[in-house]
This record gives C-alpha cells, structure tokens and sequence, in this order.
C-alpha cells in the first residue's frame, strides 16, 4: 500500500501497514494483541478500515469499558453492520453499549435487510429548510459537521413532514450569492431510492448517475438515510464476485476463500457438484440405448467427448455473456428474447465452422494414419452435422437458461458454466447417435 | 429510474427519463434528433450521464459551434476519454474546440493509459499552501468553487514545487478553529496512488480506505491529480465484467452485449471456442489408443462422459474461486502454492463423495435392471476409483492454472471454465482406462 508520510515516522513499535499485511493469517487472539500495541489515532484509522466481521470478532475480544469506546467510534450503518456480523447472542448487549439516541438509529437500520438501500444507509446527513438564506445554511453547516454528521456535501432540503423538496451540494451554497434563499437553487429533480431497493439495482442508479451520495426515502417520500457511493464500492464487489462463484458452480462464499474453512468450502463446493454429477449419470442412461450402435462401430465413441464437449463450452460462453449483461442492467426482458432469436443464428455460424474443423480433422486423419476405415467422409459428415446440432442448440439453452430462471423469480447466474454443460452432454449424446444412425445407416450401421 | 419532481413536469415535449429509456436501441441520427428536442438544462444533465463513446458520437453528429459549447462542458478527464473515443481523424480537431488551458490538460492526460491511474485522474482538484489561516483557506476555496473544481472536498497542501504535503477535509476546515493554519490540522499520512498504477490495483485502494478520492502523485512525490470514487464505480464494473466474460470463455467484448454486432461477437467467440475444439480432439486420440479396450467392454464407454465431465466441472469451480479470490487481491502468490496443497485435499474429498455416488448407482442399477453384468462391483470400483482420481486432479489442475498464468506474466482470468474443462477431459480419459486396466484386467478387459 503506497502511503504518504509527511511526519517523521510513528515511534510506535508495530507498523499500520505491516498489521494490515499480516492480518489476515492471524488467529483471533494475535489479532487483539497486535491491535492493542497501536497508537490510539493509527488503531482507529485501522479499525474504521476493517470489514465488519473483524470488527465485531475485535469488539467481543475487548474488556467492557474498551469494548463501549470502541464501538461508539463507528458511524451508526457501520455499528449495525458489526453487530449483525457478531454472535446472535452478543448483539442485545453491543446494542446496549450505545449512547441513546444512536442506539435507537442503530435498531432502526436493523429493521432492513442486508442487502436493500435501507440496510445501507446512514441516518445522519446533512439537513437545511428550504427558508433560510445561503450563509445562514453555511453556518448551520458547519454546526452539523461538528454534530458528527459523516458527510455533508451533499445538504438535503427537507420540509417540517421530513418530506424531501431537494437538494443543494455544498458547492452551490459556496457559490451562491449570501443572500438569496436555500430554495432559490434547489436542485429541480433528485435521483432517489426506495428504502426496500435491492443493492445490486441500487449499485446501477450509482454507476448511471456518477452520484457522491443518493437519498433514501420511504414510500411517502419521508427522507430515511443517505447512502454513499464508498459503501456502493464494496457492494459491487461483493455482487460480481457472487455472479462469478455461481457461474463457476459453487454457492457463494459469504467470506473470504482464503479465510473459508476447510469443511465449510468443501460443502458449499460439494452440493453443486454432486446435483451435477447425478444429473450427468443421465448421460450413461442415454448411451445405453445405443450401446449396440458403439458395439458395432466404436470409432463412433472416440468423437463422444469432442462433440458433447464442444456444446458444453458454446452454452458455457453464451450463458456468462448473457448473465452479466444482465447483471450490468442491459436490455429489458422484451430485449432478452429476441437476443435468444440472434443465439441461434451465432450458434449456427460457431456450429458450422467448429464442424468444419472436426470434418476436416477425421478426412486428413484417415488419408495420413487411415484411423477410420472406408466410410470415413460419412463418419466427417457426421461429426459435420452433429456438432452443428450440439453447438446451436448449446447456445441457445445457455442463453435461455438465465432468462427462463429470471422468468421463474430465480437468480439468473445460477445457470453456471457447469450447469449448462451437464444438460448439454445429455442432449448432445442423443443428437449425436441420431444424426449417426440416419447418415450411416447401411455402411457402418 | 426512481425520480423525485420537486417542481411542475417539465414542459418540453421529451421527458430525459423516456430518452434514457429508448436510447439504447435508437439508431445515431434518430439520437441527435431526440437530443436537441431536450431542454438545455436537462440536456446538459443527460450529455454528462453518458458513457464516452455515446458523448463522442453525440459531438460529431453536432454542428461545428454546437460541438465548441458541449465540449467545453466536459471536465478534462471526461474530455481526455470522450477524445479518446472518438475516431482517430476526429481527435486534433475536438482538442482544438477546448480553450487553452483545458487542451493542455487534455493533452497531458491523453499521453496516460486509459487504464492508469493518469488516465482516470482529473487535474483539477482543491488546492492550499501549509501556511494560511483556515479562514483564509476557506474563502480561497469558495474562489476555486466558482472556477470550475470539481471535487473539493478534500484539500491537497502542496508546497512550491507541487509536492504533496497533505490533505485535509473539508470538513476538517469547517470544524477547525478559524485562527488556527492549515499546517496544524493536517493528516499525517494519506493513501496516495502513482500514476502509472493499474487501475485495478486502484479499485481495490478505494475500496480498502472508503475515500471518496485519492491522490495521484508522480515519482518525485509531484501532485498531479485526482482520481474521485464515482469514477472507480464504472472501472469496478468493467473489471468484473472482463473477468466474468474471460472465465467463460470469450474475448471481453469492450461494448455491452447488446451493442456488440453480430460478426464482431462472432469473432469474439468462436477464437477461443475453435482452439478448445482442436484442444479436445486430443480426446479422440486419447480414446483410440483405447479401442481395443472399448470393443472388448462396450459398458466402459458408457460412463466416459459421466467420469471427464465431473473433473471439468470440479476443475471449474477450483479456477473461478481462484481467479476471484485473486482478483480481489486476497493474499500473495506466496500463499496461493499453499493454496494449491489445500486443493489437493479439497479435490480428494469432493472425488471420495462423487465416486461413493456412482459407485451406489452402478450396483443399484446392476440390482434393479441387471444392466452392466456379472462383473458390476468390479465397474462400480473403477467408476469410483476414477472419479476420485480425475476429480483431485481436475481441482488441482483447475486451482493451480490461474496460478501459473499469472507467474508467465498472463491474465489469470484466461483459466476460464471452458479451457479447464477441455485440459481435464483428455487427462481424465487417460486416467479412466488405466484405473480401468488395472481393476478389470482377467475379467472384463
């Protein structure tokens, strides 16, 4: 981490820097002695900095009277994100350790899941009425910086309902004239988000809108919190690496891999696995219709992997492609449908060109090594045809899948790579044997 | 888009929200006609919401004193990247539409890599000599308010040959005592970034910190800019997409999706999913080593697909969850070789679960339908010896990849679900017919 000194070096025996290095291979008790040897102002830049799970692990390994001044240091969204990170058991007495006032802010935010706008935001920003004149805003300003308000660049309008009328950036009130009023520069529409908005979906409004903050408010357009695009940053994070994790065929993390444990990475890995695994058996079913069809012409079974394989990877790339384009808010679900229409036309065109090769690879093979017999040109159209066949229908169930499972209320990046391979091999066994059967019906079979 | 009015409807004849909504599948004149139907004010708001290239096309449909006023609205780093693109013909000329100042800063930014720190920063930023009093700096800021400074709420203290001394809030200002100098309340230390940093690495500072900006300064210490939160949103974006599109096996496509032409996309996919398809054919050769086995044993073919696929979907999952883990910047390569001895491990107990699985289905089917003959234990024990061997294999394999590809200096992300997979497939056949050999020979083989 590239940081700046501009002071001689702190005097402190351990380093902020070298703790962060190392805090992660730490036990839970290395932990609270390496903090503890900070300076109090570098352990509360530290502390501010750590993801709430450490927080809360931190606060639990303090005396009492450590544990209250520690735990008041937090900005009320970031005292309710550790105290659901700490044990059920232990949160009644955290709650307790804060000062009234933000005890009851703290609970209120506990009220909201996690993940929508309301769990994210915090309940103190900057207010002004729409009646006073710009200096007086100023100086009513600078009280509430003092009043522990995190951020107050942004200054909300709000009338005596808490009804939200605007919104003026401190920017505007510094380059305003000091006389004119609060509601003569008023912002005339302001991007806001409901109090049950998802995240993910509030993580757009963000990246649409290169907003600094967004308002929160309830269905009566109350003003609730504020969020903060820095908050927004670990959120987006934290979604794309879900999309990923299902993609790649596990169930989300929720921590970080190196800090998964070994039992617990190991059933989040295995029960995907293992649905996958029973699925694909179906795949031996489906080759025991034709076992005679192999018995007379194994040549046939040497082109099995390289022809469901090449279905399962076209599906793989489609289905990614379409998951993030709709993760990233591309297109209305109208869109997605006429996009499968255009999935059969690339399917078509990759199809035909993978088959070529496959044709071309079981032709010079038979003229240099003679692998295949004197129906080799029949067994290359076939290989032709099948993975023509396999690789569009590959592509377009992988981008169908994500929309049938957004259809059905389901979270689109569960039809991972994985996924969408298992139940094209299926498939791509019966198109290859019945593609086999009609173009080498009296030669080979 | 959730909108809050505070004032009447607008009255112009098209409503921002409704272009935003329809911009996307509107052709290029029919946008430029939509454009100039908005009114100025929230024309303005929409033309500096939007990405780039829709900002550069915009500008060249333009006439020549249009293009000099809507240019000229553009912060420098949003003009250094709408430049950027713009078709290379075009470039000279939209720099010689900025005034002076702004083109020189233009220029300075356009010699960055668009994916730098330099090449996000914005030159602009708040600006206060060490040795003023903090009244006096706020009424400076005021002045720099008023001319065009983005963000200034945090203040860079920069001595005379444009060193960075420190950085205070503007918050800090607001609370300090009004006698005291900016010296006296200033950070010790900040988080900075040099310019030639990778924008990734960037993302992860900010999202480490929670800054709102963060400096960036050359390799003596000179400030020469600032790269603000809302700008790491979209890199955020863009990485993850990146990635996601890598593990599943296509080039990143640079537009979104729905934007990508249809030969393009083409293209795009079928390169990499044509060299897996070569890749895979190394499975026929594989298998025909083996036909003597497979006439002998038709049943054995029967399970290839179910025991190559459960390494590649066991080989997928371990590179995705590595390739993220890296990509969020989770420990060194140091503890990824360990990683790669936990995986071991990981694989061998995921195999041990999966093999249990077939082992039970080839019994119960020889008990149920008396499908695979008097040898089915015999089968059962290959099946079962195999998966766990292609399984611990596929995971190591899949886990240790992204590993070796960014030790070549190469994109771990290129370890994609597909690539896995087909490198497991033809590994997992030759493990297949050996354990096959080993355990059936004198009875069915």
């Amino acid at each position: 981490m590239p940081t700046l000194r501009t002071e001689s070096q702190s005097a402190s025996s351990l380093e902020v820097s070298d703790l962060k290095e190392t805090w992660r291979i730490l036990d839970p008790e290395e932990r609270i002695e390496a903090f503890v040897e900070l300076e109090r102002a570098e352990a509360e830049e530290f502390f501010l900095d750590l993801p709430a799970r450490d927080q809360a692990d931190l606060l639990m390994a303090m005396s009492p009277p450590q544990r209250r001044s520690w735990i008041r240091l937090l900005p009320p969204d970031d005292a309710a994100d550790a105290i659901q990170a700490a044990d059920e058991a232990a949160r009644d007495a955290l709650l307790d350790l804060l000062d009234g006032p933000t005890r009851a802010e703290v609970q209120a935010l506990l009220a909201y899941a996690e993940d929508d706008a309301g769990g994210l935001m915090n309940p103190r920003y900057a207010r002004v009425r729409p009646d006073v004149s710009i200096d007086e805003a100023i100086s009513y300003l600078r009280k509430q910086a003092r009043d522990k308000t995190e951020n107050f660049y942004y200054v909300y309008v709000i009338d005596p309902d808490q009804k939200l009328l605007g919104v003026v950036s401190l920017r505007d009130l510094f380059t305003a004239q000091p006389d004119k009023k609060v509601r003569d520069i008023l912002a005339g529409a302001v991007v806001v988000a409901h109090e049950n908005m998802d995240q993910e979906e509030l993580s757009r409004l963000f990246a649409e809108h290169d907003l600094q903050a967004i308002p929160v408010v309830d269905a009566e357009g109350r003003m609730k919190g504020i969020v903060t695009v820095d908050d927004i940053v670990d959120v987006i994070q934290e979604e794309a690496t879900e999309d990923i994790q299902k993609i790649g065929g596990t169930a989300a993390l929720e921590a970080p891999y190196l800090e998964t444990g070994f039992s617990s990475l190991l059933k989040k890995r295995v029960g995907w696995l293992a649905v996958l695994f029973v699925g694909e058996m179906l795949t031996a079913s489906a080759m025991g219709r034709f076992e005679h069809e192999i018995a007379r012409a194994v040549v046939l079974s040497l082109f099995i992997p390289l022809i469901i394989s090449s279905g399962g990877n076209a599906g793989s790339q489609a289905s990614t492609l379409v998951i993030r384009a709709m993760a990233l808010g591309e297109g209305s679900l109208g869109d997605w449908w006429r996009v499968v229409r255009r999935e059969v036309f690339q399917g078509g065109a990759i199809g035909a060109i993978l088959g070529g090769i496959g044709f071309v690879r079981v032709v010079l093979w038979e003229w240099i090594f003679h692998s295949y017999g004197s129906h080799s040109v029949l067994v290359g159209v076939t290989i032709f045809a099948s993975v023509l066949g396999v690789v569009t229908f590959g592509t377009v169930a992988g981008a169908g899948l994500p929309l049938a499972l957004r259809r059905l209320g389901l979270d689109p990046a569960s039809a991972s790579a994985p996924f969408v391979a298992t139940f094209v091999d299926v498939t791509g066994i019966v198109i290859y044997f019945s593609v086999a059967s009609l173009v080498l019906r009296g030669t080979l079979l």
